[in-house]
C-alpha cells in the first residue's frame, strides 16, 4: 500500500502494476475448451454464413432476453447502424440521443443519414431525461435512441410512452445493460430493438461481435437481411419475399459465436464476482474523504450487473479528473474518463449545441471516473487502487503542487 | 464418371458428391498451428484494438501489394463503405460502378449518400469499359468504382486517367485480383485505394475479414480513425491532430489476423494448385461441345491467381444457365451463377435504368457458371462435374425434355 507522495509512479516511484489493470471485463472462456470448439468447427467446414455455434447462441440469448429473434452480427456498432437505418426511414431528420453516452452513438446516426440531436439526462440515473426528451422531439424527429448508464436502465417505460404517443420508433443501445431488469422484466424486449455487445471488456465475451433482439418479425427478418446484403443465404426463412433492404456484410462468424457460448455459460458466476468487486471497493473507499462509488439503481427486486465501477470525485476533490487519471495510470491502473468530453462538445457535433443546452450532463461530465474491475483486478489490487485514492485526498495540496511543477 | 441421363441426381441418382464442392477456396490453416497461435494470443490477452497479429499482418501485406499503407478491418464491406464515404464526399452524387459485380457495391455507394452510377463492361476483360465510363460521367460524378473480374484486372490505368482528367477518386474492389498485375505491377497501390477480402472463400483466408491497401497517408490516416470512431485508441500516430471523421467499428480481430498471418504463408502454393486444377478443367473440357473454359486475360509476365473456374455456354448449349446449375447442384457440386441477375435487373436499382443501358453486360450474364474450385475440390471431382457437362452436351434434348416433366 503507498502511504507517501513520493512512491507515487507519477513522481518517479515503482508502479503498482507491471500489467494494466483494465476497466473491461476480459473474462477468457478457459482456452482448451475453446479449442475442442475450433477442431469441431475446422471439422464442419462451415466458417460463416449462419453457423451451427452461430444458430445456437442466437437460440440461447433470445431466451435469455426473452425475445422472439436474436439476431447475432459482426460487432454492435453495425447493429446500430443498421438498426437505426431500418426504423429511422430514409427521409433525412433527427435521432434524439444522450450526449452522456458512447461514442458511436452519433456516428451510427450519421451512417443512417440523419443527424444527432442530443437531449440531456437526468442526475440521478445518468440517462435521458423525459423532460429532455419531450422538449426534444419536433416534426424532424425519426427515432429515439436511448442508453442505459452502467448504474441505471433508465426510465424506459416513460421512453417508451413518449415515443409511443410522438408515433416515433425508440430503439436502445443496451450494451451496458445485460442481465439488468427494469420492472422485473429482462433487457432485450424494450422498445422496437435492442443492441448488446460481444466486445471482450463485456459481461459476454467473443473477443468481437454484437447481436439485437427484438419481438419484430418484421424488424427481424429485414436485419438478417440486412446482415448479408439482402442475400437470402443459407437462412430458410429468407427464400422468399424478398422486400428491399439496404445491407452489408455483418454476419458473425463461428469464431467468435463458440467464444460468445462459452463465456455466455458463465454469466451468473461473473455478476457474483462483479458485485464482489464492487463491494471491496465500497470497503476500501470507505474512509475516504471526497470521493464516493456511484450506487447502483437497484429497487427490490431489480438485477444489476455490477459489470462497472464509477466514482464521483466530490467538489472537494484536491484533483481534476484528468489529474487522477494521470496518477492512476501511472501505477499501471487503466482508469478511464466517464463520457468526458459529453458528445455536444466534440466537433463536429459541438457546433450545433448551444453552450448551456445540456445543463446535467455538462455537470456529470468531469465529476466522475471509471475504475479497473473484471477479471484482471483481483481484490487486492482493489486495496492498492483504493489506497492511492485515500493518498491523493490525505495530501491534495501537495500532490498537486507537485504535478504542476512538471511531474 | 455419370455416363447415362438417369444417373443423374436430379431425376434420382445418386448424388456424386455427399459433401458440397464449393466455387470458394477455403483453404483452411493447419489446425495446430493455428492453436498454437491462439494460446499466444490467449496469453498476451491483448484481444483487438491493434494487437501483435493485426500489426503484423498489416506489415506484411503493405510488403507483398507494395504499398505505404495496409489497414486491417473487419471485413471488405466496411472497408468499401468507409473507402467511399471518405473519397466521395458529401454532397450527394454518383458512383461509377460495373452492373456486372458483386452485389455489395450498389450498397456501399447508399451508406455513403450516393447513388450507384451503372456503366457497361467489355466483351473481352467483363470489366468496366472505359467509352462507358467517359459516357457515364457527370457533374454528379463523386467517384469511380472500379472492379477487376475473377480472370481478368480490367484496364485500370486506362481508368485512372479517366478519373484524373475528370477530377474524381477512383478506387478498386479487388478482392478477385489479390496477387494479380497490372503491367507488371501487383494489385494494391492503383488508384486512390484498393479493397481486399480475407473471407474463408478468398485466396487468404481468415474465416472474415478484410483490408484497405494505399499510398495516400491522410486517406490512411482517415480510414485508421474511421474503424474505431475517431478513436485514438492504440495508434500512436493518431494521438495528435484529430480531423473528424465518420467511423464505426472495424477493427480486425487477433482471432482473424493470426488465421491471416498463416493462410497468407502458404498463397503461392495455393496459386499453383489453382492453376493445376484449372489446368484439369481445360482438359476434361476439351472434347465437350459447346461449353469452354473462360481464359485467363493474362498477356506475357502477367500475374493471375486463378482462384475461380468460369466456363462459358455457348449458343448450342441444350440448357439454359438456371438449368444447368440445377443439374450441377443436385450432384453437390455447388456450381453458382455468374453474376446474374446483373445489378441493374435487381430492385431497387433497375428502377433508374433503361432496358437497353448496359448490352454487353446483358449479353454476358446468364452465358457463364462458376464452377466448383478450392481445397474442397479434387482432381478426380473436376473429371466426375466435366462428365456431368458432356452428358449433357451430348443428351441435352432428352435432359431438357426430362426437366420439363417435372423432375
Amino acid at each position: 500500500m503507498k502511504r507517501r507522495t513520493e512512491e507515487l509512479a507519477i513522481f518517479g516511484g515503482r508502479p503498482l502494476f507491471s500489467a494494466p489493470r483494465p476497466t473491461g471485463q476480459f473474462n477468457t472462456p478457459d482456452v482448451d475448451a475453446y479449442i475442442a470448439q475450433l477442431r469441431e468447427i475446422y471439422g464442419r467446414r462451415w466458417l460463416t454464413n449462419n453457423g451451427h455455434c452461430v444458430h445456437e447462441l442466437e437460440t440461447i440469448l433470445a431466451e435469455f432476453h426473452g425475445t422472439r429473434h436474436c439476431i447475432a452480427l459482426t460487432n454492435a456498432a453495425t447493429g446500430m447502424m443498421m438498426l437505426v437505418q431500418t426504423v429511422a426511414g430514409a427521409d433525412p431528420g433527427e435521432i434524439i440521443m444522450p450526449a452522456l453516452a458512447y461514442r458511436g452513438l452519433p456516428h451510427f446516426a450519421r451512417w443512417a443519414g440523419h443527424a444527432p440531436k442530443f437531449a440531456d439526462v437526468d442526475l440521478a440515473t445518468h440517462t435521458l431525461a423525459p423532460a429532455a426528451v419531450r422538449a426534444a422531439l419536433s416534426r424532424r424527429t425519426r427515432c429515439i435512441l436511448g442508453m442505459p448508464s452502467f448504474t441505471s436502465v433508465g426510465h424506459i417505460d416513460a421512453l417508451c410512452d413518449i415515443a409511443t404517443k410522438a408515433g416515433v420508433p425508440i430503439v436502445f443501445d443496451s450494451v451496458d445493460a445485460v442481465a439488468c431488469t427494469h420492472k422485473g422484466r429482462i433487457t432485450g424486449g424494450f422498445g422496437a430493438a435492442e443492441v448488446f455487445s460481444l466486445h471482450a471488456s463485456k459481461l459476454v465475451n467473443a473477443f468481437e461481435g454484437g447481436y439485437v433482439t427484438t419481438n419484430d418479425d418484421d424488424l427481424a427478418e429485414s436485419l438478417r437481411r440486412q446482415r448479408d446484403f439482402n442475400h437470402p443465404g443459407t437462412a430458410p426463412s429468407l427464400q422468399h419475399g424478398a422486400s428491399f433492404v439496404i445491407g452489408t456484410n455483418a454476419k458473425l462468424n463461428e469464431l467468435h459465436a463458440a467464444l460468445a457460448l462459452l463465456s455466455f455459460s458463465g454469466i451468473n458466476d461473473r455478476i457474483k464476482d462483479n458485485q464482489a468487486r464492487y463491494e471491496a471497493y465500497a470497503v476500501s473507499l470507505s474512509g475516504v474523504s471526497a470521493v464516493s462509488l456511484l450506487p447502483y439503481d437497484a429497487p427490490a427486486g431489480e438485477k444489476r450487473n455490477f459489470r462497472a465501477v464509477i466514482v464521483k470525485l466530490e467538489a472537494a476533490w484536491p484533483l481534476t479528473a484528468a489529474q487522477t487519471l494521470g496518477v492512476l495510470n501511472a501505477e499501471g491502473a487503466a482508469a478511464r474518463p466517464y463520457f468526458d468530453p459529453p458528445l455536444h462538445r466534440l466537433k463536429p457535433w459541438s457546433t450545433d449545441c448551444a453552450a448551456d443546452d445540456l445543463p446535467i450532463t455538462d455537470a456529470i461530465s468531469g465529476r466522475f471516473l471509471q475504475l479497473p474491475v473484471g477479471e484482471m483486478t483481483s481484490h487486492e489490487d482493489i486495496g492498492e487502487i483504493c489506497g492511492v485514492l485515500r493518498l491523493i485526498s490525505q495530501n491534495g495540496a501537495r500532490i498537486a503542487a507537485g504535478l504542476k511543477g512538471g511531474a
